[in-house]
């Protein structure tokens, strides 16, 4: 990385702390894998992000490249988001996500409206989304929104003609949550990012959550597709009969991987390299907990070098025993999220011209 | 317009879809029809804007006119509010002024700080709107705010000494409203920014509402009362008795404007070129729709260059089946409700001088 | 003061309206009392800002003089917080103290992350300040917060790295609230900012409220402390045998003080020099007014230059025929909020440096 830049400021308070094992990758290895390919980044120049399936690998990859780029640097004083405005609309309330978008917009010098629950907004007054689509595009450059009806998307794109990220809709995806948990993957073994050599060892990974039901593990497990090379089989441990659904068994079969569904945790557990896990789902109107039984602590019968994903929020199913071990990817998982989608905002934006120079 | 502007980047997301005949005049007309006067813009300088009857005739068609120029060019780059704050104090949850008016704050480069429900704020601590007004003065430099009370503006502006906007008080008025409904007719004929000449055509206005008990209806009303000249006559299609109450009463009768009150819509509705529309009012803390038996659809007997206004949010009295008709004004008046909201900014907050030469 | 500088545009707005009386005292005598030490406030840089003992006297004082400077001028064109995010997050929520930091950040080129209520967030999906902290991390340069319940800093401090400011913690503690109240009295009389010296005159001091339970009441009570040397005597008015709990009695002890309690108001009253309200406390979830029976109004028996103190929201503990009086520092107060937190951010956030020089 060129000394012509200013290390982000942010860098120092992402360490784990003393006395802390947490697994916090590096960017600059990814990063230095090979530097991000802004041709390949400029096909989603304003795109719709939907939903995992729409990247292609290579999209995926440069994205993550370019984050861990801007995970390095301090890119604010570049302002690459110069007089954009950023709506988060978020119908279902949320903070973390929200947030982070926020912060991604902000660093990157850009604008943002923040609508912050659907309770407070003219929604309770039955207006449609179609009709709420038709006013944004008068309003903003993008909107970022959270639903929680599935079809929501589908309803606004009648209308809104600004680039829509879907933050999560109903059960459908969260895809750009599963941006940040392959940029997290990318990071702790950037060879991922590549395609597969012979003599790479394949990854065992293993899903606790319900992929049919659950938008954040749906979205993870598809973008996981893109790297089937990479992946020996996936493991789903579940109590449910089908915790896939027709959709995702049918992305699941073209893609040609190898995977099963399992109930025993303790069985399954010390093979995996890769856990992600969830356990909570937003269902209805509520927020309920699936597969409870399933936790994971210090105790667990886990592979010295397996790492952890969560989406976080988090009840009790993953406990902070596990915080200050190195299976505890997550932390960097949350942290990444911010520059993944810093990543997506200037690529869905156009504004990937305003980028200095790499080297 | 010169060739120094560089065109507003949201111009191309307001064009009507590919299949929409909507009507979207375009801004050009009534710019060029003559150029705003600052002079008289700059009379508002430090004023609260409360009602529609504070406005002259040529107040409207200068505000008008500037937005008109803003929303041809991209006005980011003058920074033009620079250092300002304002407030959206909405005690009153909206998400079409509120957004509407952070956008146009974020595109002129000010700051705002945001409130967008009464409910999370002192106000359950039982803070009186006097204590709330003396507060805002070291805060920021403008307050727009919506309330469900009518006497909020006068008690918050006991102790407020920086520039109120009103954004809705109770059943009185929403004089920001009726700028973008007046904006979206200027724009459709420029020759309403001037004074009636022989030969020009009155128009047939007709307003399904009640002026009396819905703020926004009532002050597009009393603002057209300044279009005086030009309208041929005013017909309020209403189920009501006394769809005025005696203040607009008293308003109409100054004004030596012919109208009428008639319950039979199918009679009148196809002499009208102008139709406003509204029929959902905010009473009490809840929304009621009042007039639910007048609805407008594809079908209904419009004259063929009749356009329809509506504030929005709708429920089912304004059909889908008209959007992409002619006859819907309404998408163009939303979409311009930004563009006068700036325009009043610019001239409240007494930036007028931050702007660019015209020519 | 220089020259060189721009007036604060806000001061206008700050002086009472024709007819007031209320006291307004000009920030300039205490800042050229002696103009801020800025070694001393170096001393804050990085540092969470949980309660009033941990400043020292002299922190107090140049914090005050600091925002005496900022009162008077302009300093948004110096950007002195250029590309910090600061985030409020407010899980109980509030207008005037969310509000008022949000301005205080925006008047120094900061920028803002807004969590306006703590129902609108993952909190309710239970998930923990922990968690919430590890995330803030990555989101922001410093997280104002206020909450609910008292351990709430010490909770979210176990993962968050950045600073904290503590905005309010159930019935803990509210330090910025306090540095407002001593800003007010310092402009007041700046001799209080300095050593005492003989032939001052002490003052009398009188709190309406339960140090022990209201945390605005705690905070200002434990930071008089400092000013010990100019107090005669600390006169508690209140119904409750014991006001202060053990913690302030502790403090009240060790810092050689004289203080007593009592609950005749009418016959304190009159000896008091400044007399500090606050009935309302947030306790458990609901507001609850304490020693209701002790009201002051424009026929209270004050001293004549007595001066009062309420960090608002009020009821009717603090009339209204009380404002347009000099008793009134209460508005004062109020405004200077905002410019004693735009000195403490410079100082927590390590910006000072970015100050212009004040002669």
């Amino acid at each position: 990385m060129s000394d012509a830049f200013t290390p982000n400021p942010v860098t120092p308070y992402l360490k784990p702390p003393r006395g802390s094992e947490a697994t916090r990758p590096e960017p600059r290895s990814l990063f230095e894998s090979s530097p991000p390919d802004l041709k390949v980044l400029a096909e989603l120049s304003g795109q719709n992000v939907l939903y995992s399936r729409q990247f292609s690998f290579q999209q995926v990859a440069e994205l993550c490249k370019l984050a861990a780029f801007l995970e390095q640097v301090e890119i604010w004083p570049y302002h690459p988001l110069d007089g954009k405005i950023v709506t988060t609309a978020f119908f279902e309330a949320s903070t973390r996500t929200r947030t982070s978008f926020e912060s991604a917009v902000h660093r990157l010098a850009g604008k943002i409206i923040s609508i912050p629950d659907g309770s407070i907004t003219g929604a309770k007054k039955g207006e449609s989304l179609q009709d709420i689509g038709e006013m944004f595009n008068a309003y903003c450059d993008c909107v970022v929104m959270r639903h929680t009806e599935t079809d929501a998307p589908k309803r606004i794109l009648q209308n809104l003609r600004v680039p829509l990220i879907n933050a999560g809709n109903g059960s459908g995806e969260h895809p750009t949550q599963a941006l940040a948990d392959w940029y997290a993957l990318l990071k702790w073994k950037p060879r991922l990012a590549a395609p597969f050599e012979t003599g790479d060892r394949r990854l065992q990974m293993g899903i606790l959550g319900t992929p049919g039901s659950m938008r954040a593990v749906k979205s993870f497990l598809l973008m996981s597709l893109l790297f089937a090379d990479h992946i020996e089989k996936v493991t789903v441990i579940s109590e449910m009969a089908d915790p896939f659904g027709k959709d995702v068994t049918e992305s699941l079969n073209r893609a040609d991987i190898e995977y099963e569904v399992t109930n025993d945790i303790r069985e399954s557990l010390p093979k995996l390299d890769v856990i992600y896990m969830n356990s909570i789902a937003f269902l209805g109107d509520s927020y309920k907990a699936l597969d409870a039984r399933y936790k994971l602590d210090a105790e667990s019968p886990l592979k010295k070098d397996a790492v952890i994903l969560h989406p976080l929020a988090r009840l009790d199913e993953l406990d902070t025993s596990l915080d200050k071990t190195p299976h505890n990817l997550y932390f960097s998982q949350a942290h990444g999220a911010v520059f993944v989608r810093q990543a997506l905002l200037l690529a869905v934006l156009g504004r990937l011209d305003r980028l200095p120079e790499f080297s």
